[in-house]
């Protein structure tokens, strides 16, 4: 990716709109755009940020057995009469007998049930990476909490309460390593919530962060977070934490099957749904991994691992700058190339914008470096310099 | 993939609501399924093909410099107030002061100009691959017209008409070159259309087919095909065809420039659109590439290359085809393994699926083969058969 070439242009000031960080970053950055309250367009990099999510998202599921499909979200009313939830305020309806979907138990089920129906079928689960609406009234956290948002859902299905607890474990597992792949698997915690009507509990999966809206609690005796809602159930310890809710996973029991009739020999089919906020996790991961001068991206989700940055106004530099791109390309290493000559951008402004883009390696290149035949590499999270030769770069960037 | 863990269940029965062969394939074929009148749900086998189809379309979008991003669905009112489109029949408004994008000038134009405010910004390109809703009042053709579809849409942004020029060509090119990936480069003809309000022509891409609800005609004297609209400024010869479309690039001049004030050195900025239907792709590949016998997919958009499929009752017969399915993993060869072992499942009905389904090569392992250590491959497309070692079969697919 060449700077002057992809939709980019970053920014010093704050927008006024915003109070979240993250929003304030990624807008700042060119990563996304503010539309409306609580909807964002994604520019290049933030868009690449959101697939690599995504596909360490899409790979754990994969890996626990899960089918991926496309759900759609116009949805018939009809369906949401039939669960009890076609009149929910956060429903947009584009018309009478429509309703953009914000949860897809009224679609997954009768999906499945067409496909499933033979004890054989089962277990079965399928998961989809799709747009969800929800007229939020309060979206106001950047991309925490968005009206149109990228989400991944999952729905399992059941023979038996034993079969459906031991997948809830699995899935359980497959949720850990996608938090500890995104670089936040130490700060996010698994936390019991309220399993409302279906079960005795749900379980939330929450990074600690000083911004987060909900509160968590320790209770020692258990070894278990809580969430406020089960102020009653536990013991409330002196430990609590804000942290920002970064999945949910549910037992359904049986709601849904009931609803469309749903059993196999005269047995309504047992379910779970697990659910991952896929533009939440971009929002949150940025409100972790941020200093004063920018964002800094864990790498296996930067939007590039180097920012080739060459300064001065020497053609040679420039020309070793092209070199150094197409071999670092060819070498399939992600680099964003800040290949601008402009007048106006001197060293700094090509510094700052690596700090507040956030990518994990800077190289430069200058006349001076150029003589000794040497790059300068900075790491952005530690501020760590070092001169090393084009050869020894790719070697090091390559590990 | 194993046939028995993903959602997949084939028909012999033709859906009743459905007219199109396309739909009715890939319904019959577990490819899709209808939840509405131009609503579809995409199952596992229908989500690979349609994210090859799109990864094409992306492939060939960032060939000629495009980049991509992607806007959200809920627009603001307002834009399309700017533009006089917001009471257009098709649109589906969830809210008072909101619409469903059915198409991306009123988003695209102001994302652009926020980035592109000094003449070394020109030209720019973005584009995306995203959900469009259009309230259709005749979704009536399976995934040729629907009200939910993916779309990509590009918008090209110049400082001059030459430059536009210039780019639309490059822009005709690399759709020609989508639909030659796509297998359907020779029946898809660029096609003269009216220019509307901004300029002589816009084209549209055609594909020639029966089923194709469009008219167009060849004009000899200029070599140019030309549709229904141009019939007074062509000569409409005897050689026409019905096609369905597959795509539209559009000179847009400043219609949206001027709403959105979006202009350089006091100059508006000069515009075009390209889009091609992804889910109406998948819709005419279906209706071009079928026999009597189900889907005859093209190699590099079908959603395995191999169909694999044991017969009969051996344990060795399962043994062996478990150990080739892993083998073929390895070598990163897509398959299918019909991996059914009950009664009813015999191999007229594994033969039958794979010719619905309608992928490449059907591998068969049965009892004889194995006594002569071979297997059998079946092209789906020739219904040649020969036989071959399980050395010489890998040696042949990795061709």
């Amino acid at each position: 990716m060449r700077y002057t070439q992809i939709l980019l242009k970053t920014s010093k000031e704050s927008p006024s709109d915003e109070n979240a960080k993250n929003a304030e970053l990624l807008i700042r950055g060119g990563f996304v755009q503010k539309e409306m309250a609580g909807v964002y367009s994604y520019l290049p990099l933030g868009l690449r940020v959101l697939r690599k999510i995504e596909n360490i998202v899409r790979e754990e599921m994969n890996a626990v057995g899960a089918s991926e499909v496309l759900m759609p979200a116009l949805t018939p009313r009809d369906r949401w009469e039939k669960t009890g939830r076609a009149n929910v305020d956060i429903a947009f309806s584009p018309t009478e007998k429509t309703i953009l979907g914000w949860s897809h138990e009224e679609m997954a089920t009768p999906l499945v049930q067409r496909f499933c129906n033979s004890p054989k079928d089962f277990p079965k689960c399928v998961f989809q990476i799709q747009t969800k609406f929800r007229n939020e009234p309060r979206a106001k956290s950047g991309l925490l909490r968005g009206r149109e948002f990228l989400m991944k859902d999952a729905y399992s299905f059941h023979l038996t309460q034993e079969d459906f607890e031991k997948y809830y474990d699995v899935m359980t597992g497959a949720y850990h390593r996608i938090y500890s792949r995104l670089g936040i698997g130490e700060l996010t915690k698994l936390v019991a919530a309220s399993g409302g009507e279906f079960s005795k509990f749900s379980h939330e999966f929450q990074t600690i962060s000083p911004i987060g809206e909900d509160e968590i609690f320790w209770d020692e005796k258990s070894e278990t977070w809580f969430n406020a809602e089960l102020a009653d159930q536990f013991e409330k310890s002196k430990k609590s934490a804000h942290a920002i809710e970064v999945g949910n996973i549910f037992p359904l029991a049986t709601k849904y099957s009931d609803a469309f009739k749903f059993g196999i020999d005269g047995t309504s089919v047992i379910m779970g749904c697990y659910g991952i906020g896929i533009s939440r996790l971009l929002g949150t991961i940025v409100e972790i991994f941020h200093d004063e001068n920018g964002i800094v991206w864990p790498k296996n989700i930067a939007p590039a691992q180097v920012y080739l940055a060459p300064i001065g106004k020497d053609d040679a530099v420039f020309e070793k700058s092209d070199a150094l791109y197409n071999e670092l390309l060819k070498e399939k290493i992600e680099v964003l190339y800040d290949d601008r000559r402009d007048k106006k951008t001197g060293p700094g402004t090509k510094f700052a914008d690596h700090e507040l883009l956030g990518i994990p390696f800077r190289v430069v290149l200058s006349e001076n470096l150029l003589a000794e035949n040497l790059v300068e590499i900075v790491d952005r999270k530690t501020g760590t310099v070092k001169k090393i030769t084009t050869e020894k770069l790719i070697e090091f960037l390559k590990k």
